[in-house]
């Protein structure tokens, strides 16, 4: 086999996969191949199935099967609340820890200029659309701490303030179960701005 | 995105891939189908034709797309030398490393009684009329260094002694750049049984 030309096409292809390497690409083929061919067909017609259908949720541009996702179609999500966040993923980990109840909005990245990714392919005008309609009381703002996370926390607190709207951002600190000489300086520096009184 | 059952369907047809759990699959699943769905795509179509069409060579049972596999089918390819070995990564393996200029024969396994694995499953009988056929000289016994592929080994090299035929063992010891104090005990013995004149 170690010139088969199907073989490699099939490795190359598996490397499209995040943290697959030529090693785990060869030996994920061998696997497909010898051991779990059914496995195999499963996984075509899912991918399949998925690129087909998936697209994204008319309202809050997450990743959705339906024209409008099940959080925003379900009628006991809180609507006054607002959570705009980066990513699916991290839709799914707030969903899995927090006990939010209220709506997201997806931006799918975040503010960065020189990639060209402005207001425009963050979907900020439908955002500010739905600012406009008046059932919202407050935006939680969950992009990620980086530079660009926090620029468009930034911009879009503005949008919320111009219609008299609260903006909150979410708590930066040492993790829980952290010490404090493992973390990085910028957090230790918020987690100290961010000091709250102590509640005996 | 928390429910979708199209996303939850292809998070599980992920993990049969080796080595990717549920972590794994979900960050795979929301990069296919944010970030790369043209890779998704030619993953699709690269796994379903490899299943459509990549079977075994009916000479020496490795995975091959043709009735007859390249290295089989190659002319310059020393007839008279026949590696017996467990699996297409081992013909990898060997491939790229040894130089080596004979034939193969892929059991696509070993002797394993209580896995009903027998000598019908590895093909054997194949073995024993390609041995019959006069052609082989040597056939160098190259399964795994462990208590089935010993007893694979052991079977094969019987079959060959009947016929006349040599049968050699690839050597076992000490790797290269390999310490002794970081090596296991079996290893070692091995090393100290299969030691040989010093040739300055």
């Amino acid at each position: 086999m170690a010139a088969s030309p199907l073989l490699n096409q099939l490795m190359t292809a598996l490397r499209c996969l995040p943290g697959v390497g030529p090693k785990s690409a060869q030996r994920m083929t061998l696997h497909l191949l010898e051991r779990d061919r059914n496995g195999a067909q499963r996984l075509v017609e899912a991918l399949q199935t998925a690129l087909d259908r998936i697209g994204h949720c008319r309202r809050c541009r997450d990743l959705s099967e339906t024209d409008l996702c099940a959080l925003c179609a379900n009628p006991r999500r809180d609507r006054s609340l607002l959570c705009v966040i980066e990513t699916p993923a991290d839709v799914l980990a707030v969903e899995q820890s927090t006990g939010f109840q209220g709506l997201y909005f997806v931006l799918m990245g975040h503010l960065s200029p020189l990639d060209g990714i402005g207001p425009a392919e963050l979907g900020l005008e439908a955002l500010e659309t739905r600012l406009d309609e008046g059932e919202i009381r407050e935006i939680i703002l969950a992009t990620n701490p980086t530079v660009e996370g926090e620029a468009t926390a930034y911009y879009i607190a503005e949008l919320a303030h111009e219609r008299g709207i609260r903006a909150t951002r979410i708590a930066h600190g040492v993790p829980l179960g952290g010490e404090l000489e493992s973390v990085d300086g910028g957090t230790l520096a918020h987690a100290f701005a961010g000091r709250r009184d102590w509640r005996g």
